[in-house]
């Protein structure tokens, strides 16, 4: 067991690189992601899972194909399994991602921005 | 789908008992629920799951038998499962807990403090 909590803050001083989230926690077979996301990410979905975002600091945009919904510090969102959607931050953006674990962020798709699986910071 | 984020401020002022867990979202087969706790909990454990405690606002003990684990706001703690555990707050903290659909709040244990399944805020 952990002996200590984790603080948000202090894993994002750990990492800089953006799109490329960092495993915090398990909680049995779920991670819990810290993410800095700026600009824009590809269009994906994932076929077999929800996936919860949760900002921490600054704004995102998740856009669906059929509208776009922001989130602001505080703020928790579930994109459903097999919906499509993009991620979008003007400025950087702090997040944690809620998913089972081995999800690849970019889904079905590989692209440049397809990142490392199961790093931990 | 929702159409809108989840704001956890917002949530919070939508009840005021205490020791009573309101789901605000789901994620597949788990939920996310906000607690305000005050005071001192029971001593239990959850034989099947993990269970995982977010701070929102406040600072929450967490005792186990050999030792504590303090969160402030923006820290977050696993509960191992089958791990007893007893949240004790000085003050009213409002924290976010996330564990499958389902799960009773005392565990195995039934007390005063046994709160209704799946209450919804």
């Amino acid at each position: 067991m952990q002996s200590k909590a984790i603080n948000f803050k202090d894993k994002f001083t750990k990492f800089s690189e953006q799109w490329s989230p960092r495993v915090i926690a398990e909680m049995n077979d779920y991670q819990f992601k810290l993410v800095k996301v700026e600009g824009e990410f590809v269009w994906h979905d994932h076929p077999d899972t929800d996936e919860v975002f949760i900002v921490i600091e600054g704004e995102l945009n998740i856009e669906f194909r059929e509208g776009v919904v922001t989130l602001s510090s505080g703020e928790l969102f579930v994109v459903p399994k097999g919906i499509e959607h993009k991620p979008v931050a003007a400025t950087e953006c702090k997040i944690m991602i809620i998913e089972p674990k081995g999800v690849v962020n970019t889904g079905g798709e590989t692209t440049d921005l397809t990142a490392q699986n199961n790093l931990w910071v």
